[in-house]
C-alpha cells in the first residue's frame, strides 16, 4: 500500500499521540493535510544545514518563496527543526544514535498518522572518510557497528534486539547515477561505520581525553577499510535499523569533510 | 593543584587545538582570558532552557545585564549553546550520550586551555521518575545502565573500555541540603538509570515503533526501582564517566517532568 509500518498496535488505540520533540500532535495538528503530499524525507544534524537544504530544494524545484526565508515547522521546540520546500520534508536529527533516535519515532509516526504514501528518506550528513579523497560523497550500501558487523544493537527494556542495516541498494544505485550529473564531487558506494563517539570511538588520538597508540589506530583503520568501510559517522545505524523495520525506503549519503 | 586533568599528551604538543562544535580554539580565542574565571559549568539539553538559565543566575547573582539578553559565545556553531553568568557557564548538550559526549570533550579540553581551576560540574535535565512523585528533584548519586549497573562503556577503537559512573557524594549532600531552603520540589538522592533511547529503550509502550507487553514493562522497572534507580534519562553515565576520567567535581540533577 505503500504505507508506513508501525509495528505497535498501540499507537492507533491511543486518543492522542503527542510528539514531544517535534511540537506536534494529532489533537493539535491536522497531520494529513499538513504533511499528507510527503514524498521526501531529507535529515541531517545541523538545523542551519538543514534549513538551507530546504531553501536550496524550493530554487531547484522552482516552487513560491525559492529565495525567501522558511518558517521551522518546529518551531515550538528546541531539540529539531524541520522545514518544507513542496513535497520535500528537510529535518534536523542533531548528533549521535540517540538523538537521530528520538527524531525517527516521532517522524515516523508522523508519516503514519499523515498517511503518507510511497515516502523515500534520505539522510545527508557529513563524515569522516577512510582511504578516500577528502570531498567525496559516499553512499551507504550497509552500516556497520564498530565491529564492521551490519547490525545495530537495541536495548528494548532489558532485551538486546539485533535489527539489519542493509539500506536500499537500487536507491543507492540510482542516487551514484545522479552523481554521473555533477563531475565536482567524486561518488562511490561504500559501508558506512557508525560509532557512539566523535573522539575516542573514531580514534582521534589529538581530541580525545585518554590516550592510544597511533600504531593501534592505523592497523584498526586497515581492518575497517579491508572489511569495506569507507566513511566514520555517528548516525547511519539506528537510521538504517529504523527504516528497515518501518518498511522505509532509506538511504544515507556522506559528505566527506576532512 | 585543582586543575582539569586531561591524560591525552598529544594535546599539549599539538600547535592548535580546534574545538570544532564550540566553534572555539586555541589559536582563535583566548581562552585563559575568557574563561580563567570560571567556577561552575551548568549543563543541559536545551539551548533555549540553558539560556533562561543563564539569565536568572545574572539575576541571582546581582550581575550587571541582568534582565538583558546574553550573548551566544558558540554563535557560530549551531550543535551547541553557551552562555555565561560571571564565574558560571551554562551549555546545552543535545540529546543522548554520543551528543553529549562531544560536548564534555570540547568542555573539558576547553577548562584545560583555559587553566580554570576548582570548577565544579552539575548537568540539570529533565527526567522520568520511577515511584515517586511528578515534580520531584533527583540528585544522582551513581548512574547505572539498562541493566542497573554503576559502569559506562566506551568503545575505544575495536576496545570496550568500562569505566565508573559514581558521582561525588558531598556534592550531592550538598545539593540536598540546599533544596531544604526551596518547600516547593520534593528533592532526594538515588540512582539514576540512563538509557540508549527514548521510546524502545524507556520502555514507552505508546510511542514506540515495536511492541512489548506491559507485564513485561512493569516487572522491568519494578526491579529497576528495586536496585534503587528513581528516575530514567538519557546523558548521566556518559557525564559521570568523563566527571570521574578528568578530575572534575561533578553531579546530575533531574527534575522529573510528567
Amino acid at each position: 500500500s505503500g504505507l508506513v509500518l508501525v509495528k505497535n498496535p498501540h499507537l492507533d488505540l491511543m486518543e492522542e499521540d503527542i510528539l514531544y520533540h517535534l511540537d506536534l500532535g494529532t489533537k493539535t495538528h491536522n497531520l494529513p493535510a499538513m504533511f499528507g503530499d510527503i514524498k521526501f524525507v531529507c535529515v541531517g544534524g545541523s538545523p542551519n544545514r538543514m534549513r538551507a537544504f530546504a531553501q536550496f530544494m524550493r530554487q531547484e524545484l522552482g516552487l513560491a518563496g525559492a529565495g525567501e526565508d522558511v518558517a521551522d515547522m518546529c518551531a515550538g521546540s528546541d531539540r529539531y527543526a524541520m522545514y518544507r520546500a513542496g513535497p520535500v520534508l528537510s529535518i534536523s536529527h542533531g548528533m549521535g544514535i540517540p538523538s537521530i533516535s528520538i527524531m525517527l519515532h516521532e517522524l515516523i509516526k508522523l508519516l503514519h498518522h499523515a498517511k503518507c504514501r510511497d515516502v523515500t528518506i534520505i539522510r545527508i550528513g557529513t563524515s569522516g572518510g577512510l582511504g578516500i579523497e577528502a570531498g567525496t560523497v559516499v553512499i551507504t550500501d550497509t552500516a556497520v557497528d564498530s565491529s564492521f558487523q551490519p547490525r545495530f544493537e537495541q536495548v528494548v527494556l532489558d532485551n538486546v534486539v539485533v535489527r539489519s542495516t542493509e539500506l536500499d541498494k537500487d536507491l543507492a544505485e540510482e542516487l551514484l547515477a545522479c552523481s554521473r550529473d555533477i563531475p565536482d564531487f567524486p561518488t562511490l558506494i561504500g559501508h558506512t561505520m557508525c560509532t557512539y563517539d566523535f573522539y575516542e570511538g573514531q580514534g582521534r588520538l589529538d581530541g580525545a581525553l585518554c590516550s592510544f597508540s597511533s600504531e593501534k589506530k592505523l592497523e584498526y583503520l586497515r581492518r575497517a577499510y579491508d572489511a569495506g568501510v569507507r566513511n566514520i559517522e555517528m548516525e547511519s545505524t539506528a537510521f538504517a535499523a529504523l527504516c528497515g523495520l518501518c518498511g522505509l525506503k532509506g538511504e544515507s549519503c556522506h559528505f566527506y569533510l576532512l
